[in-house]
């Protein structure tokens, strides 16, 4: 059943009582649906304990267990004193009305509701499913304070608005491991996501085990492949979390790692390599064989036994039909079957596929490219286009995801993912029952600059933001709220072993070559990497899969939170908002800026990997100069002489292009302060 | 085999030729017995290759691919790229003669050589053993240079010093999961330890499954245990590194946790409860009784099956003989036999004891007090006593370890532990062929304040200081070269998964409540826990297993390295040995710590944590005013009037008590700045 919530949706101002911490909104990400805050706060201390109440079944206990140990973390309380104790003495009762199912379905029922009084707190769900959702809740609830550890009074009503939450890691183009995935899988629970979506080949890799075709893991992976004990393993560790595992193999391009193995299903003779380069390449299916369908219906037999989940994805995107131009057999089968171009082609191939997917119990899910009307309606449509593609397949009838607006890879701020609605723009002139099927979105994290030591980083802490679109109410959208709390998240989650946070001095510290990283951290701290496909455009040497990611644009957080507060400073002052001691926050910045260079110059001819960022630095101090003099104007209330503004604002602009691939995003804010001394 | 090596041991002065890296050592610890710079470097890019040219087993080819992994996190190299390949064309060529055993041996061969050129480099050992070894010493020579990546070209011949190396983990106090366990181990082989003494059982736990006894689990360790196949698990880990795993099981006494299940072995008729304080107790088992050596035989028997390594831990500390003196029977029981007092009937258990050691294939091994001469000569002695107890006891011809100024828990500076020989003093006085009992020794990591989450920092980076002495010659024992190849180790070990730095702030984070903590480390980065046993003396409450380990003594680092480097530079300012930056460095620390008590003291009223804390930040303004008044009186040459000096002086001395557990360490050089300008 879908729990899509159409309704008008109340929530409580999500603030502290006056009296405690006034202005800091409960740290609560995603917001839930109702929140109404009570008096008093519930202490957290070393007799805490839990009683099941209700059904209780091993997985509902496993969740219990990872809440005490998380609990444990978050406090220090040590895991021998918080226990699951009988009877109704506990402080957190928990009481669920039934089982959730053995294979979590899309749109099973998640709500729960929770009670905090001071004296103890109640959790209800009419599924455990409810109920890990609601422990994750209970959990951001609690804090340190002058008291001791406590949870604020409280009262929650909570239920997604989409049935669909999910993230999407390419490990094709680059492996993550077994372990890495797992940590990931925690950070999304924690922020109640309920789809893993696994992309597991592409044409730099072939990432699980095949017992029907070998050739494809051990020719196609450069053994880096997940056995399938080892797939079962994840999707219990993802079961075990309310989370679905949705697996995709890309097909008919995107596929050269199989070809490897098996260049019969290709639509040139081989020999094939694994691709090493980034982009789209001509290698596809041949869609005109039976021999390819009677390999894909084994196969994909083989896999629809692995992976439980009732969707099976068969990614669909970008064929440039290369190989099926050049292939003269291939040419006169589009004739013989009356197929005018490649589209048609792919479409065919697609409904043959489609019928092997639902022969094997699944239903289908591809990206736009797939979508065409003679489909059966179950089959999904998973958007990388927008709201317009989405729309225009929920008209046709089709069920769609959102995944344009989430790539994570393309080095966004968070606020710019956050203001992404899958229901709006085209999708918000759609009828109820069109509307209705738009199930969600996906945040896809796709990996030709992302390694098992970065990856965290490049998901987290922004996915936070997506998961809270795509659960929350439409209208919760502040944006400082969302930045505050998701700062408090970020930390949240380095309990849980994510690295986003831990792994950043580590990077730093291998570009210096030595300990000593204060000036590299100061410079890093104010820069982005290059946004969109940037990246492409502007590398120093062609990108392959072999190069290491050991730059500073790959240690370089996607947002810099520093920028960001520095940005709001100035906008404060500017518009004369904040308190006095702003502009004297701001100096001291612009000062350490300005003088960060000369720390950091003794170190660039040591380490071959700080010769490139030279330019940035000196940019930075720059930058920070003119910065300083335009607040000396501003401060003086004397108006900047016209031409010293010229050069400054082309100094800025100059500033403002990438410099090893790297945006010092102090550049803009700056120049606001440049154009305003010219102003006085 | 022993290879102890009592030669003279030529080893180079461990510095980069004078045109690259002036003055900075070679980074590796421990330092070899013998290192020979030659000219050039070896490039370490993405087309590192290893070979495996002499005997090879699948421990060999895990430890490569274990080498090639961490190569790749120091390196950023993509894993795809890091290779073992056929033939002489490798950039690595490994040569071992033979296997190392499949139960690694006390004083096995562990000798290699490692030569690096600019085309490439050889390692060569007897063993694969050796090879381990070698190839710890390669991966500490990889450097970040203007270059790129790269090893300089040197020749290594290297052995150890002492056949056995060790650390021993008390996880009966509080319970460490098997992954932090592994991930010290990992640290371990990193710095060339080999033995894990595993103490197992304590009043506050019994930590292994026993299938012949399971009460002892079951009843004796709040469910927090090891499984047998987790041991094995473990201890093939330890093996694959190189490292003998000796379980100790300590009897008579501290055993309350045995009773628990089995009251019967106990001196006292129960029943018994998990002690949850710390100290010496009254419990202990029955020596008298043939049931105990019943239940003894049928336990070691099967714990002997389950530990591979040739020795067998007995413990056998602090028996404090309460309950025995309460026991009629056991009185009766020393008339008869004619035992003098509780020491006598102990070496009667003890002996009785060995026996069943020794009828199932093990040496035994205690601490101190099992020394009688009585005992069978290849009885080992660990001593808590020191090199006296140590040199006697290798006079009556047993073997001895030692422990005593290895204590990790005592939070002494790693200079103190480093300065510990097990060869000195009265072991210094012994013939050669006592000397050769001496067989090395073992750090000790007992864990009544120490958790899953801050052990890690207790152990690291101290522990590779106590390595160095087990494994390098007796003259390598410059400290400052010591603390500067350390802080290289302690972030080498980041890249093992080692918590010991990135544990830190998230912990300052939870005492804060917030993620504002700059001003919480400022204060934080210059205290340390007290000494010794001084813990248990001023605690604010009785601590017991039950206490959280939340508080700023439990987040410190044991040693502050920024008041060492404050304190070298006032004795070198002092002493007018340093460059004339150093007054200007000084002064900026001491503004920016007498400015920083104003930035906590908001945040004190937040948090439950920091109420404690008060007291010592305006210590530390206090102090640093003291300084900066100081450094005036210096700096103008003029005398300070004495009753200034006075009162600074006692105002130091009170900054020099314990606060809140922790000594602000860098009231010491502030009383020597004092002082000083008393006397221009």
């Amino acid at each position: 059943m879908r729990v899509l919530l159409l309704a008008v949706i109340f929530h409580a101002l999500l603030v502290w009582p006056a009296s405690a911490q006034p202005s800091q909104p409960l740290p609560l990400m995603p917001v839930p649906a109702s929140v109404q805050l009570g008096t008093g706060q519930l202490p957290i201390g070393p007799t805490f304990s839990v009683a099941i109440a209700g059904y209780s079944d091993p997985q509902l206990r496993r969740a219990v267990g990872r809440f005490l140990e998380q609990l444990g973390r978050q406090t220090g309380i040590p895991p021998i004193n918080l226990k699951v104790v009988d009877g109704p003495g506990a402080t957190l009762l928990i009481h669920a009305d039934h089982a959730s199912k053995s294979v979590q379905e899309l749109g099973e029922d998640e709500s729960y509701s929770l009670e905090v009084s001071s004296v103890g707190a109640k959790l209800d769900a009419a599924t455990s499913l409810g109920i890990l959702r609601g422990l994750e809740t209970f959990l951001q609830l609690v804090q340190t304070t002058p008291e001791g550890f406590t949870a604020p009074a409280v009262t929650i009503q909570d239920r997604p608005r989409f049935p669909w939450r999910g993230l999407m890691i390419d490990v094709g183009r680059h492996f993550i491991p077994l372990d890495v995935l797992k940590r990931n899988l925690d950070g999304m629970a924690a922020v109640k996501l309920n789809v893993f979506h696994w992309h597991l080949s592409e044409n730099q890799g072939f990432r699980v085990e095949s017992k029907k075709f070998p050739k494809l893991q051990e020719m196609g992976s450069d053994s880096f492949y997940y056995t399938q004990d080892e797939v079962r393993d994840l999707i219990a560790y993802a079961h075990d979390r309310g989370i679905r595992v949705v697996p995709e193999f890309d097909m008919p391009g995107h596929s050269t790692a199989w070809f490897v193995g098996y260049p019969e299903l290709a639509s040139a003779p081989g020999p094939y390599e694994i691709e090493r380069k980034w982009g789209v390449f001509d290698p596809a299916m041949d869609p005109t064989e039976e021999r390819t369908y009677k390999f894909l219906d084994q196969f994909i037999g083989e896999m629809a036994l692995l992976f439980p989940d009732k969707y099976f994805h068969i990614g669909g995107d970008e064929v440039n039909g290369k190989q099926w131009d050049a292939n003269p057999k291939i040419q006169a089968f589009m004739r013989t079957h009356e197929l005018k171009n490649n589209q048609d082609l792919q479409a065919y191939f697609n409904e043959r596929v489609q019928k092997i997917v639902s022969k094997h119990g699944k239903i289908m899910i591809g990206w736009d490219e797939i979508l065409r009307p003679e489909l059966p309606p179950d089959v999904v449509v998973q958007s990388w286009r927008g709201q317009a593609s989405l729309a225009g397949a929920a008209k046709q009838g089709f069920r769609g995801i959102l995944s344009s607006g989430y790539y994570l890879d393309l080095m966004w701020p968070a606020s710019r993912h956050y203001g992404v609605d899958p229901m709006s723009d085209a999708a918000a002139t759609l009828s109820l029952e069109e509307q209705q099927r738009i199930l969600g979105g996906e945040a896809c994290m796709w990996s030709e600059y992302v390694s098992p030591e970065n990856i965290d980083s490049r998901i987290w802490p922004r996915l936070a933001a997506i998961a809270e679109r795509l659960w929350s109410a439409p209208d919760v959208k502040d944006v400082n709220s969302m930045y505050q709390r998701m700062e408090a998240t970020s930390h949240r989650l380095d309990w849980l072993g994510l690295t986003h946070n831990s792994g950043y001095e580590p990077m730093l510290r291998r570009i210096t070559g030595s300990n000593g990283i204060s000036a590299l951290r100061t410079l890093a701290d104010v820069v982005e990497p290059v946004k969109d496909y940037t990246r492409e455009d502007t590398a120093p040497v062609e990108p392959t899969s072999l190069l290491p990611l050991n730059r500073l644009i790959d240690a370089a957080h996607p947002e810099s939170a520093t920028a960001r507060q520095f940005t709001d400073m100035v906008d404060g002052l500017l518009s004369g908002k904040t308190g006095p001691g702003t502009k004297e926050q701001i100096k001291v910045l612009l000062l350490r800026w300005r003088d960060n260079q000369a720390s950091l110059q003794p170190q660039v001819n040591q380490s071959f990997l700080l010769k490139e960022i030279l330019p940035l630095s000196q940019n930075l101090t720059a930058v920070a100069s003119a910065g300083l003099q335009a607040l000396d104007y501003i401060d003086r209330g004397a108006r900047a002489p016209d031409d010293w503004v010229t050069a400054q604002v082309s100094l800025l602009q100059q500033a403002q292009q990438q410099q090893a691939q790297l945006l010092l995003m102090i550049a803009p804010p700056v120049q606001k302060l440049v154009e305003a001394s010219a102003k006085r």
